[in-house]
């Protein structure tokens, strides 16, 4: 079961009391725990992480459509896509403390996965998912408000939601380079192109994409570009 | 205004009665005929989209969850991701004849947009994201209940649960030929690897995709030769 100290925890901090232990418990087992403990028959937390992904990109989408009634909504989806990212909800976690509390086998943790962003941010979707199952919407509502909202407010995913702003401090923290966006392909009738464009920098291809603009499509790249060189 | 033989028609097939009409007039205005009436101030219905979009999302991940219990997460996503598509969304929306009362301008009328399936995909999301504000979660899960989730309890989305498949049947229509996958890379250490899968069809290359797993990097490379192929 899920340590006693975790519980007064998530009480104290946030006023979250779970009515199913079973279920945050679910939410704090990792895959490798659930292969070494075979004779448990214990249950990972995989499928809440679904379920809890969808809870958050409600919640999200929900608070910034209506904080933010003059946005349009290719900025309403940079915004999204900015807070509802692996950087984020993995710091989010780090932040309530849920890398303590994650039930991981040998392997993993000596392979440092308590660390590892992708976990963290899985950790984080499998909370929100249980919070929805025990208690609603409105429990995750409530949490966000205390773990998500105010860094919205306080504009701390701003750099993010330009994928091309980001990539130049990307790259330029080595010296100044030149990046260059190339159109690739315009396509489809006048109503409906669609126009792919890839990026280089300083001469070499980190990425491409497409959209329905030139501009759309120029982020899509650039944040292609971004995935690219972060996973290196 | 919106039609009233729409009006009537929501409330006599589905049940569904807005109590702001001005919030459902606005899911089906296009950008085009906002943009031919500026005079008007109307808004167009993307905002409504951008919120609609996550609104179904969640409301078919809560479905899958709750209905299938034993299938492990990454069945749960290909069944989402089978159904949550421009295919199912943009159907619906002819179901449910919202194409018939979609406020276009003319030059979009003239090129047929009233057909084009992304048009009828973000309509659906539109009127879904209008119901949610109107009256909340419960209506939309009401709604799906009679469009979406028969569907999904009869078995339509599942070619498309498994894109391999669902290649194979596409690129086979016009007679045998081979399908490759192929290995281009593997990275990172064990228990977080990477793969990068290419996909070839009689040899020509058509999608490439990247996963956690071959199997994962094989799908994904299977769906991108699809919307490729889709797109031609």
């Amino acid at each position: 079961m899920v340590a006693s100290e975790f519980v007064s925890e998530l009480r104290q901090r946030y006023g979250v009391e779970f009515k199913d232990l079973a279920i945050l418990d679910e939410a704090f087992t990792h895959s490798s725990y659930v292969n070494e403990h075979k004779e448990l028959g214990l249950k990972d937390n995989e499928r809440l992480e679904f379920l809890g992904d969808a809870v958050l990109e409600l919640t999200v989408s929900d608070y910034i459509y209506r904080h933010y009634p003059d946005q349009p909504e290719g900025k309403l989806t940079r915004m999204r896509a900015a807070i509802v990212q692996t950087k984020s909800f993995s710091a989010f976690s780090k932040e309530a403390h849920f890398d303590r509390y994650i039930k991981l086998g040998k392997g993993e943790e000596a392979a440092g996965a308590r660390k590892r962003k992708t976990l963290l941010e899985d950790l984080f979707e499998a909370f929100n998912g249980a919070l929805y199952l025990d208690q609603g919407r409105g429990a995750v509502i409530k949490f966000a408000e205390q773990v998500i909202f105010p860094k919205i407010d306080a504009g701390e995913f701003a750099a993010d939601m330009d994928h091309k702003t980001e990539l130049q401090e990307y790259v330029q923290q080595g010296g100044e380079v030149a990046i260059e966006y190339r159109l690739l392909s315009e396509s489809g009738p006048a109503n409906d192109r669609s126009f792919s464009v890839e990026v280089a920098v300083d001469g070499k291809i980190f990425g491409s994409g497409s959209g329905r603009s030139k501009k759309a499509a120029e982020q899509a790249a650039a944040q292609d570009a971004l995935t690219t060189l972060k996973a290196k």
